[in-house]
């Protein structure tokens, strides 16, 4: 069973669903979906979704509200205390003046947390219905926290003979083998570091240790069958479609890029003040030589007048698809897409092997030095015209909001798209609370550094004394020029050791735009707990 | 009388050169000077020349001795108390075991100065002599602190017949009318900032408001038989030679840019520990319109191979020259030059009049978001070659230190030159310490905000409440996309006044890498006070 039938099947498990609508999905292009009843399917595409796509871990306790607290063993048990609503009953609370959802035997009224929901009005999909099958694909609502969050609303029970298997095993059986060295950060979507250590080992990370953040299921594609669709929206709009035997008829591309997550590090800013997003330690990054063909050249083929690309953007769309059908997608300037110093790659191949699924076989984008959600996975359509990815993930996620914006000042559609990367570094052997044999009164340190935009790092310095003195560290990274430099720098450095038991260790790096990592993440602190980049600091034992 | 001319007059009358040596003065490509008495003058441009030519102010403190410490009211007047000295045997001492100069009467032992001189072994060229010629085109020696310091190595008096005058009308006889509304920082050369509130007035400043940032005395050229010279370094080399008229004939090219000096800020870096330079506040920055023709035109048009700009330099010379002769000179590397993102211009044309004499009429580089030194003025040749260009300004300065670098520990080669800016912010209205009265409970505060290497500024956030809280500014900029924006970015916001007699007002910008400023100046100290960026903070009175 395909991904798509698998997801369809789960939708029309839903009992509100599978009693009523017409539900139409269009293959190639994008998913549509139409329901008659009531409109509630109708947010599509065109509405301004929000952000279930992206991951809620983190702080979801803002806005607790009374109610019977989380004393409840399993999520949705069936409760002797609560009255008993049926499925029928349930779907007439669709609205924002009455909000309800099932979850397995509970009913629970979140209409007062709404607002306060990290997915925006991604949560109206699930109006009166379950959420299971929303939760089977964005499974990072699967924890403790969230459940007792969700346990805290429970107004009752559903009726028995509604209670239906939602099941996520189907949708989730064609996930590809993953390296057990991964740290697992949730199992569905599957989004892992790779281990600090491990990051330091080698310049390009082995593709299986390569750190791996999907939104979805992973799509399950052919290669000899898979076509990008080339779309060029204007007055007489072009339409072209290549296979992949197709595309490497143009000159062969290479690019050496680091790609990171823009939530890189944001455990450490959720220190500071909770952040909602995946807790991503500093293990969201990884380097590798990426082969294909240059974007720029397909489009230039496809007929783009290259010297009319202001104000227009390339959006990405790919096979990976979430729980109303919609497809990820995102976009990037026009202007960033043909820059030949940009490097954007239509790439097949890492580290000269082809891409492994969990990148996205058999054809991904790779934008070097913005961050890696721009680098769409299981590609399958390119779209250039005046409009951004009206997408939830482009339109109400990786976004650069100041430290004073809460998610209710949050001015999505105004605030800047994150198309790039500041600098930043991290010390990763030893890691933090490791204990450290000197030798000959030193200790040595290993770490990464990286900016984006392409700019190089040029120097990383490290400071055991709280910032009183640095020592600069020895570099290592590749050739390549500043503006288009797109490879993390990999550092080490010896430290003295004096008498202290316990040594805590700073790390900086400047790039080749003399911009320099914030000290603290208090004045850098968003919402979203992205762009975390000051210094990092860890703590390690000296053994004597 | 020529500035080449005047200079050279001013060589001679050292008593010691006018009795010996024939000085070689070449015009076009570099002046060279040769000197057969005890290779005093063989240091040339060959050698590694460091920074006299730029400046000392700031604390040359550091290196203080034992000696008669500056009780004279005038330096360098006749001391009762101390033997003469004949100029003959003053240059005797010239090396660096027994290293004497004179000064009007006063000789000096500085023997115990040399390796804290910030001009490194530039002031060798002075070994034995009088420092006074050397002085009269690096005036910024001319300060109370300088000549206390002088006065403190006081040994002797100069033998009545040995003191000439030095003085130095001619060298700056030919300096051009400044507007009195600059803020003169040095007056020989000249330096001066535009005062804050005058920077806020126009997105583009005013010519005559621009800073005006030299290194010597202002080169008198006659636009119409000016010549750019370039030559191409290689297997066969291969020179050209252009009027003004001939540059005219590429295609017209216009880029709005701030040009903005590296030390710009420096007087707030100075007050967490002394840095040598000119003390800057925020006024070395400006913005232009600046027209001409594409440098990668011209070098395209001589034969320049553009796949093959790797490892290679754009070294300009300007028709400026120093004490010795020497020519100013700095360099870019080829890669920046022939990026058609990188814009850099031949401009003759500022705001849409031709180039004043203090901005380098009739001919200069514009290096768009690079430090304004790399757009060097009174441009009269340029050369492509694998090296960097070997003058001091560009070998011994403008290049990037962490912050437990000392002057005894730089290691001036390794580091790396400074070919970009990283971002940075002013309030510039009010003014730190103006009284302002609020007007329906706020006041406007008004200022600038830039970066460099094609960065654009996204947001500009404003506390004033120690960064509890911040609001975001609202923006005026040009509509040049990132990765090519060169202009700065004014900005303005209204902030509610409480009750507080005083507020201490903070900003911070963010540029589309997401960079941002560093909180305070301690971690990106540097012995020469450049790339000074941290938050900007004023303080002002409130009116009630």
């Amino acid at each position: 069973m395909s991904l798509k039938t698998a997801l369809l099947k789960h939708l029309l498990r839903q009992s509100k669903i599978s009693s009523c609508a017409p539900i139409v999905f269009q293959y190639h292009g994008h998913y549509k979906h139409t329901q008659t009843d009531k409109d509630k399917w109708k947010l599509g595409r065109s509405t301004a979704f929000a952000i279930l796509g992206s991951v809620l871990v983190g702080s979801a306790t803002n806005a607790k509200k009374k109610g019977s607290e989380g004393d409840v063993t399993e999520p949705g048990a069936k409760r002797e205390d609560l009255p008993i609503y049926t499925a029928e009953e349930v779907s007439k609370h669709d609205n924002k003046k009455s909000f309800w959802v099932t979850y397995k035997h509970g009913v629970y009224d979140v209409t007062t947390f709404l607002p306060s929901h990290p997915g925006g009005e991604q949560i109206y999909n699930a109006a009166g219905l379950s959420i299971e099958p929303f939760w089977n694909v964005y499974g990072m609502h699967k924890t403790e926290e969230v459940f007792k969050l969700l346990e805290s609303y429970r107004i009752g029970n559903l009726h028995e003979g509604d209670v239906v298997d939602h099941s996520d095993d189907e949708l989730w059986a064609k996930e590809p083998f993953r390296d057990k060295r991964l740290v697992v950060k949730t199992a569905k979507p599957f989004n892992a570091e790779i281990p600090p250590k491990l990051q330091v080992q080698h310049f390009n990370t082995p593709n299986e240790l390569f750190y791996v953040r999907q939104h979805m299921p992973v799509p399950d594609l052919d290669a000899e069958q898979h076509k990008l669709k080339v779309v060029l929206v204007g007055s007489s709009t072009i339409v072209r479609e290549f296979s992949l035997q197709d595309l490497h008829r143009f000159r062969p591309a290479t690019v050496n890029a680091a790609l990171m997550c823009a939530g890189n590090r944001r455990s450490e800013m959720n220190e500071v003040k909770p952040v909602k997003g995946l807790s991503w330690t500093t293990g969201a990054v990884s380097n590798a030589q990426w082969s294909g063909v240059y974007l720029r050249d397909v489009l230039e083929h496809c007929g783009l007048d290259m010297e009319d690309v202001e104000g227009k953007h390339v959006i990405f769309t790919g096979a990976d698809i979430d729980a109303t059908g919609e497809h990820f997608s995102t976009s990037i300037p026009l202007r960033m897409a043909v820059d030949p110093a940009a490097c954007v790659l239509l790439a097949t191949g890492m580290n000269g092997a082809a891409l492994p699924p969990d990148h996205g076989r058999p054809l991904r984008a790779v934008v070097p030095g913005a961050p890696a959600v721009r680098s769409a996975k299981w590609l399958q359509s390119i779209t250039v015209s005046t409009e951004e990815s009206p997408s939830h993930w482009h339109q109400r996620d990786y976004r650069s909001f100041n430290p004073s914006t809460t998610w209710e000042t949050a001015d999505f559609p105004a605030a800047p798209p994150v198309y790039s990367l500041p600098v930043t570094s991290a010390a990763c052997e030893p890691e933090d609370g490791d204990t450290v044999e000197p030798v000959d009164g030193h200790i040595q340190v290993k770490g990464y550094a990286y900016s984006g935009g392409g700019a190089k790092v040029l120097r990383v310095d490290v400071s055991a004394d709280g910032g009183r003195t640095w020592r600069e560290a020895r570099l290592r990274s590749d050739g390549a020029a500043p503006r288009a430099h797109y490879a993390w720098t990999l550092w080490t450095v010896a430290l003295p050791v004096h008498d202290a038991k316990q040594m805590e260790i700073w790390v900086k790096a400047t790039d080749s735009n003399f911009n320099t990592q914030p000290e603290k993440f208090d004045d850098i602190w968003n919402i979203r707990g992205i762009l975390s980049n000051a210094y990092h600091k860890i703590k390690v034992n000296i053994k004597r």
